[in-house]
């Protein structure tokens, strides 16, 4: 029995119609979000309109909601792409998703007809894999959003979730159990998959394995809790806000560091007490210099860094050719190595059965209408995900 | 039979002496080498002395030779690191290697007791790993080259080959079966057994995958023997030296490009004969923009780049962190991730029952007094190993 058992549709006439409803609009780099009525089209060719019920922020949405990349700029726009929902009505030749289905928008979305797709050895999906700077619909090159007066709204990652409806491409939606709980099930969607899968998919964490993961925010403590699950016998946390940690506890972490508190850079810290480095390191801070100490801090020979943060572009790596000839590895994860409509089903499931523990990643919950405070939540690093509700 | 049945010790009473013979001593970046008289000490505790037989330059010496990283020099020195000979003697507590016996010696040692050795992860040894820094022997800081009036000779990378005898660290030496035919075992001291190990050990290269080598000299073609034996179907080579072109053919190349002669990128004309990129590149030129050219020419979602080219520091990796999101992957590699003392013994029973070829990799021959000319054949791209008899 879950919130959502009350929410039914009130009528069934609004498939094939425009819809208004309540969106969080960004107008302007760092302006506050608004709140306002925007209409949404129909879904088109493959495309699902979903209504949201529940959406939360994650730390991209903040990077996009302050334009730290220029060139990804694109205003007026909604942004949002960690959600659940419920199916309104689908376009012409979606099939395997209908009216009524609970689902998750994924950002990463899944084609399953490209090379990549095909292949199965990776995620990136040369259709809809996400695309930064990408603002409009593959069909045709137009918004589904617009203002009341007509002029468009973009779209952001693929889904657009600050709305109370939206209009995605079916190969970024992910029908999930009927009986899973959706307001936990909107971590999967971005966040909480992410890190998981990091763990799992792409590092392949061993049991018995030493793990250091840097910048605790709801995506690192989901590293922490797929290691957890895989039996890493050390996991070390590092954060510069200390106030990371209690959760940080409740997930696994069995080491804490703060890098404000140390004398020697956190790679030595780290080398000294693991007898020569982690065996997997994971940055999810976003920030060039914790991304070389994380890849530093894996033991020479067989450490794999694994990058999840995201970095403005154009920088290097900050990494010398030569370094890489000391057998460290680093590798890049999107959404955690998952094909997202593929496994994501599965990873619900674990989620239900308690395999992984999802209930310390929602901090925080507010009605929709109070968006700028959760983000201003998320800025001043007190939440891991404030849950807005429709 | 092979050309060395003829040689043996004229007395067993060397050893425990100092010797003197002939090296070829580099006096400063880019001065020809000088051909003299040193002294070389006996072998200490875990130490081999070994007559060498056959040299051949590698590019590593070359940029040593130039003193091309400013760190790494040092000064009078005898470089050289791929050869093949006969051990002359044994210092206190070696067992595994007797006088007399075959050996070729290796710059990347293996302990067999440090932490990575044991791990078997990874073919880095902590004591006995290259060193381009290193010019004394571990044992007690010194060397074991002297001039003729007793000043110190510098080793270099934990051989220094260009010298009839030399004094090598057990952990640097390894036993062949004695029917090996010592001058094509030369070429396993270093480059054959880089660029084959980097295709057979480090990318793992599948039948029926595609591979690209960036870099046609006794490296990149080693890549390629190395690729053809696993059954790549298509091997790219790339050189702007066309001249390595008719050599690539035999090792089986498949197909050449000369980035001179292009108009797009390389890596542009590698996405489109190969529907988006190959699976592994390799870069044995040793030149960043080339690096780039060869990470972006996998495939994204799983290319897979092996950095086998030295690089002079401290330059960052030419690679954007964000570029890594593309699936695409780096590793660097150190004599192609062959444990040298465990692995090569059968790396030369493959040569010798015809697996893989040599015959391609020595183009000359020249006495060891004309150690010169060799290295300017080297320089102007007319030789892939130039083997020189002591
Ligand atoms: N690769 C992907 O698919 C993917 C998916 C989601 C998020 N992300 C990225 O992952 C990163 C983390 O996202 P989140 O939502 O968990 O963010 P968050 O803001 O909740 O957490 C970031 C954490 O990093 C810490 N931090 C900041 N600077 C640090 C430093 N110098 N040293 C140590 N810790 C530091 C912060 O205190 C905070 O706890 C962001 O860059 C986000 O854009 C990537
Ligand atoms: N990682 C290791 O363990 C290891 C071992 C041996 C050698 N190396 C390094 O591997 C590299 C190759 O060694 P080698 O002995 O085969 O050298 P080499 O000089 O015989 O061959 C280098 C080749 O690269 C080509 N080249 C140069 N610039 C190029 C460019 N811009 N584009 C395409 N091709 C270009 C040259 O024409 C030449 O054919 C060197 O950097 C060497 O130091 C590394
Ligand atoms: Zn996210
Ligand atoms: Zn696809
Ligand atoms: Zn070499
Ligand atoms: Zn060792």
């Amino acid at each position: 029995m879950d919130a959502v058992d009350h929410i039914s549709f009130e009528s069934t006439d609004t498939a094939g119609k425009s819809i208004t409803c309540k969106a969080a609009v960004a107008r302007g780099p760092g302006q506050p979000l608004v709140i306002e009525d925007v209409q949404v089209a129909p879904p088109q060719k493959m495309e699902v309109r979903l209504k949201i019920l529940f959406t939360s922020i994650c730390h991209t949405d903040l990077s996009a909601w302050k334009g730290e990349n220029e060139a990804q700029r694109a205003y007026p726009r909604i942004l949002g792409h960690e959600a659940a929902g419920i199916v309104e009505s689908v376009g012409e030749g979606v099939e395997d998703i209908k009216k009524g289905d609970r689902v998750i928008p994924i950002f990463h979305g899944e084609c399953g007809n490209c090379t990549c797709c095909r292949s199965r050895k990776t995620n990136l999906c040369q259709k809809f894999g996400v695309n930064p700077l990408k603002s409009v619909m593959v069909n045709d090159g137009k918004t589904r959003f617009s203002t009341k007066d007509g002029s468009p709204i973009f779209h952001f990652l693929n889904t657009s979730t600050f709305s109370e409806y939206t209009v995605v491409d079916s190969a970024c939606v992910v029908k999930i159990d009927p009986e899973a709980p959706l307001e936990k099930m909107s971590l999967l969607s971005c966040g909480v998959s992410t890190g998981v899968g990091a763990a799992w998919n792409v590092a392949n964490v061993q049991p018995g394995s030493s793990v250091a993961i840097f910048g605790l925010g709801a995506v690192g403590l989901a590293v922490a809790e797929g290691a957890r699950v895989r039996g890493a016998s050390k996991i070390i946390g590092v954060d510069i806000n200390p106030t990371k940690f209690a959760k940080g506890k409740v997930v696994g972490i069995t080491e804490f560091i703060n890098p404000e508190e140390l004398e020697v850079p956190v790679h030595e810290k780290i080398g000294a007490i693991t007898e020569g480095g982690v065996d997997y390191s994971f940055e999810c801070a976003g920030n060039l210099e914790v991304l070389r100490e994380a890849f530093l801090s894996t033991h020479m020979g067989w450490g794999l860094t694994v990058l999840l943060g995201i970095h403005p572009s154009p920088m290097l790596l900050p990494l010398h050719p030569m370094e890489l000839f000391d057998g460290r590895q680093i590798v890049g994860s999107i959404f955690g190595g998952f094909r997202g409509k593929t496994q994501l089903p599965d990873l619900a499931e674990q989620c239900m059965c308690g395999t992984l523990n999802l209930d310390e990643f929602i901090t925080h919950q507010l009605p929709f209408d109070k968006i700028n405070e959760a983000l201003q939540l998320l800025v001043d690093g007190k939440s891991l995900r404030c849950l807005l509700h429709f």
